[in-house]
């Protein structure tokens, strides 16, 4: 059976040595933020998890969802345990206090989102998604919304989903079929069918809001392929009385179906058929004036944005449950003997192939969790700092990093649970021990919220460009003062390859603006994965040289725990030596542009 | 759902242009092969496969198998299939004609085994297996065994097995304690539990054969880690008489559980408990002399080295399926405009990224072909040529590359039905579509035989050492004089990526030898699985370098289907531009020895 223990060392660390974020004063909320109130908040979550969602992990796997009489059933113990987590207040904690949340910022949330797929990925997406329903409804929804909507997804007794995807259509919405026709109270009525729909039904709550994209009809009544016509909505599984809040009959919101999916099969992954359903569109400003269908779409990649930091985030949780598994397990395997000579036999953690796969599942899970962590930072800071400019800096920089938590994690995590199965051996393949789990979970982050290939793509062209370049600036000015402030204590060991790096990167990204030098259109979106991948590499090799350098500060004047802050220096040693050099190779074949690879005949492929 | 064809064509273009088999009259039975030979061969089993076998490879998959009173259930349609395939012959293709094969050469039943497992991977295994214990059996069994149990196993109505792994150990043989106890009569007594007995227990066949690893006890009656000890025994699943070959009551072997796994549902893998069966040991000449120890386990060698092939071409056929599917969906799956400023919207395959997953997975399928029959061709040489000088070169050659094509390929192939899932975003994740099976399915090809890390270890230590310099020596022989071959037609874009990419491998291999080097005695061992990637890249461009040379040569000559050849052109240059710069990187981080990668405490991993 799989364990769980939540990083919460790790956090403390990321949140205080690295980041300091009890000392960001100027930012509202922060000054409070000491070690004395996020341990505890954090041992409590963690504490919770790994008690009651964990133990229900493989349960939720072998169970699965299935829809009966029209209702879904989710697993033995997950209505329970949602409701627990509920109670204990452990999904508000970033929620605004007027909505009945703990007020706390952001990063604090996403660090508790971690934790919570650690524990139980299946479990916690349910809350995840009715978290992201939240951001988008508390600027796109009208006062009434805010009023009765916002507290109950808040509690936790109403859920979210996002209703994107469908049959035909995932990525390109403007070949979306489902109609939107507006009443005359202002109102409208959705009718199609949407799929993919994560909790799009179950048991846990009273209710469910469905966040719905639909059409409207153009001047002359008809629904086209124009991305201008597609707006956001608001869809209940209950009717709501704007006035009350009250939920009365049921909405034309039908279950069709339940996935049978690879993994995450304790969450319900539902087809569900829209029949005149009654719809609020969103993006309506809060003192009630009219909304617009742009206000609402800009709501909707709010929304998208939310659920690709914490798919990156997620993903980073499974990684790390995977990771804690197979280190147990090496420290334990007993098989031959060590190559020093010994006759005794020692465990397979001794074997340099074992530990080089741990080593990358390590240094990737805390390079990647400081740098979740100070992304979410940015945001925070983008949401609430007093000054403009940082504002804007913090957004530009988020904005750029954010496909690349989503893409870059969710195959770094991908990876990680797939070295657990390997050092597992055929222990790993068989279902008893839980890590084949991992890799089955896992695999869908590298798809949700757009394929990675989809955030490589944006990465290249739409975050580089226009806005993106300051970001990029921005991004390069922060490498320059990470490298310098390892320079002047003398840890170039950590500066100089990070500092390399940053040269490819530049030199990918110069390519990628330098137009004029491409020999066909499918250039760059041709190179868009290696530099991607090359920008991951570079961005989490930055949070190590962060990391080291904070180690060694507090190694010299003997604080902390040595032992931790030795392991630090260790894991930023092995990104640094053996996988930022990797950059090289990335580059060169990036750079080959799209010739030859765009050569065979469709037909042929 | 998903759908299979089998690579007919492109394994006559290996067999007959490439290989050119049909002219290789030194070695027996060869000058048969023709194409008028090889073609209604392999067609007759690509259609049985593709019609009785392919329909069945989701059913297993979702049923599994099961144990009912002792005795294992295979999926609905299973036993009738695999009946009809060894009326058929499939099964027996290579196998001696005076046991009732079929008596071609090995490498037309390898290449009708990756079309087996392309159609359904679990049931194939069944008859895997069955061939890799016939090989064993024909030089280590006793007389009575070639007699009796060979035409079985030839037919098909009994089935063969592997029992090594026990639930406290794999690799390690020593660490085993399954024992044996001599009779007064010269047989054996087993009693021990094996664990991961693919096969170990069906309703496909009357008997099974189970070749089992047992300790014996030293001259004290004790049992000890002593690899020495270790001994190789035929226990069979009911008694046969060794004087008329008939059956009789179940002897001592009975199923403990039927594991649950991640994948390959449909072969049983079994725990077996051997209680005091009946065994004889392997090893005796075939004139009825007494067996050896050393020759038993040199037959359990030989056994795991067909089995290390056959493992590798497994995973291709997993990955053939897989391509498929993805390059279908990827053409049928309309998905907005294309990059050249149409507004009509496109199929996916026009998108770079996709066709950059594509390329890569059929550049890899079909290499890894063409490196898998070659290889085949050499074990086949090893067995029969009348030159003793080319029978060892043969042999040296084809064990240094058995270790690159079990890893290699099986981590390529997990790649590339990873890619296919990502094509097909979503509705890759869903199990209707059928790609996802293929992810699990191929997953268990990087631990069968050896988990990767511990084939990569072999490559670099013993495959290197003593006789397999001979291997690396020839293999650069075969290397120089494609690639002159190349340049003599002008064919400079192939033969230099690979002699580029042949000097990083000689580097590494020179580094590999350079002992006094190393600063620690974990360098070699640390640098391993990255060797492994630049041999198994490097010996893939061989491959493709040698079929970029006859694809041109015969579009010269207006030979063969242009589109064939044409494309052919691209898969190599893809191969040669995109895959062996790749190595350069490898060796930079391989060549960094073990030094950071030891440094974490065993205890703080």
């Amino acid at each position: 059976m799989a364990t769980y223990k939540a990083p919460v060392e790790d956090y403390l660390f990321v949140l205080h040595d690295v980041l300091r974020i009890q000392e960001l004063d100027r930012l509202p909320g922060f000054s409070d933020l000491t070690p004395e109130l996020t341990r505890p908040v954090l041992e409590g979550v963690a504490r919770f998890c790994e008690d009651v969602w964990q133990p229900l992990n493989r349960i939720g796997d072998e169970e699965g969802c299935r829809l009966e009489n029209g209702a879904v059933r989710t697993p033995t113990g997950f209505a329970e345990a949602y409701r627990l987590y509920c109670e204990a207040g452990w999904n508000k904690l970033s929620a605004p206090e007027e909505f009945g949340g703990a007020g706390l910022p952001g990063l604090i949330g996403i660090a508790a989102g971690e934790i919570s797929v650690g524990s139980n990925a299946a479990l916690s997406l349910y809350s995840g998604l009715t978290n992201a329903a939240l951001a988008t409804l508390h600027v796109t929804g009208s006062p009434w919304m805010i009023e009765h909507v916002m507290p109950k997804l808040v509690d936790g007794v109403w859920t979210g989903t996002m209703c994107l995807t469908e049959p035909h259509c995932g990525t390109d919405l403007r070949l979306m079929k489902t109609k939107a026709a507006e009443q005359p109270d202002g109102s409208f009525k959705i009718t199609g069918t949407k799929i993919f729909i994560s909790g799009g039904d179950h048991d846990l709550s009273d209710n469910i809001i469905h966040l719905v994209l639909a059409k409207l009809p153009n001047a002359e009544g008809k629904y086209t392929d124009d991305l201008s016509t597609v707006n956001f909505f608001l869809v209940s599984k209950s009717h709501i009385d704007p006035e009350t809040g009250r939920l009365s009959h049921r909405n034309g919101v039908a279950v069709a179906g339940v996935e049978k999916k690879m993994g995450l099969k304790g969450n319900a992954t539902c087809v569900l058929n829209f029949d005149e359903a009654v719809a609020y569109r969103l993006g309506g400003n809060q003192s009630g004036g009219k909304s617009s269908s742009a206000a609402g779409m800009s709501g909707m990649f709010l929304m998208m944005n939310r659920a690709r930091l914490g798919t990156g985030i997620a993903a980073l949780g499974v990684s790390e449950a995977a990771y804690q598994n197979s280190a147990d397990y090496a420290r334990e395997r007993i098989a031959g003997k060590s190559e020093k000579g010994s006759t005794k036999p020692h465990a397979i953690v001794s074997y340099p192939d074992v530990r080089r796969m741990l080593i990358k599942q390590r240094s990737f899970n805390e390079g990647a969790r400081a740098l979740g962590t100070w992304v979410s930072l940015l945001i925070d800071t983008q949401r609430c700092s007093p000054d403009t400019e940082e504002r804007k800096r913090c957004g530009e920089l988020a904005q750029l990093l954010t496909p690349i938590i989503k893409a870059y994690f969710s195959d770094g995590a991908f990876n990680g649970t797939n070295a657990a199965v390997q050092i597992y051996g055929g222990h790993g393949y068989i279902r008893d021990n839980g890590v084949e789990q991992f890799v089955r979970d896992s695999r869908i982050y590298q798809i949700y919220e757009g394929a990675n290939g989809v955030q490589a793509f944006d990465l290249v062209t739409r975050k580089l460009a226009g806005e993106g370049a300051n970001g990029f600036a921005s991004l390069l000015a922060e490498i320059r003062n990470v490298a310098a402030e390892c320079d002047r204590d003398g840890l170039r060991e950590y500066s100089e390859p990070l500092l390399a790096a940053r040269d490819v990167l530049t030199r990918a990204v110069d390519w990628v603006g330098a137009k004029a030098d491409h020999k066909s259109p499918y250039d760059v979106a041709a190179a868009s994965y290696d530099i991607m991948n090359i920008f991951g590499a570079v961005v989490i090799g930055l949070m190590w040289a962060r990391m080291a350098h904070v180690a060694n500060s507090k190694l010299k004047l003997s604080e902390g725990d040595p032992e931790f802050l030795n392991r630090k220096l260790v894991l930023a040693r092995y990104w640094m030596q053996r996988e930022l050099p990797m950059t090289h190779g990335l580059f060169e074949r990036a750079t080959l542009g799209a010739d030859g690879m765009m050569d065979l005949a469709d037909v042929a492929l």
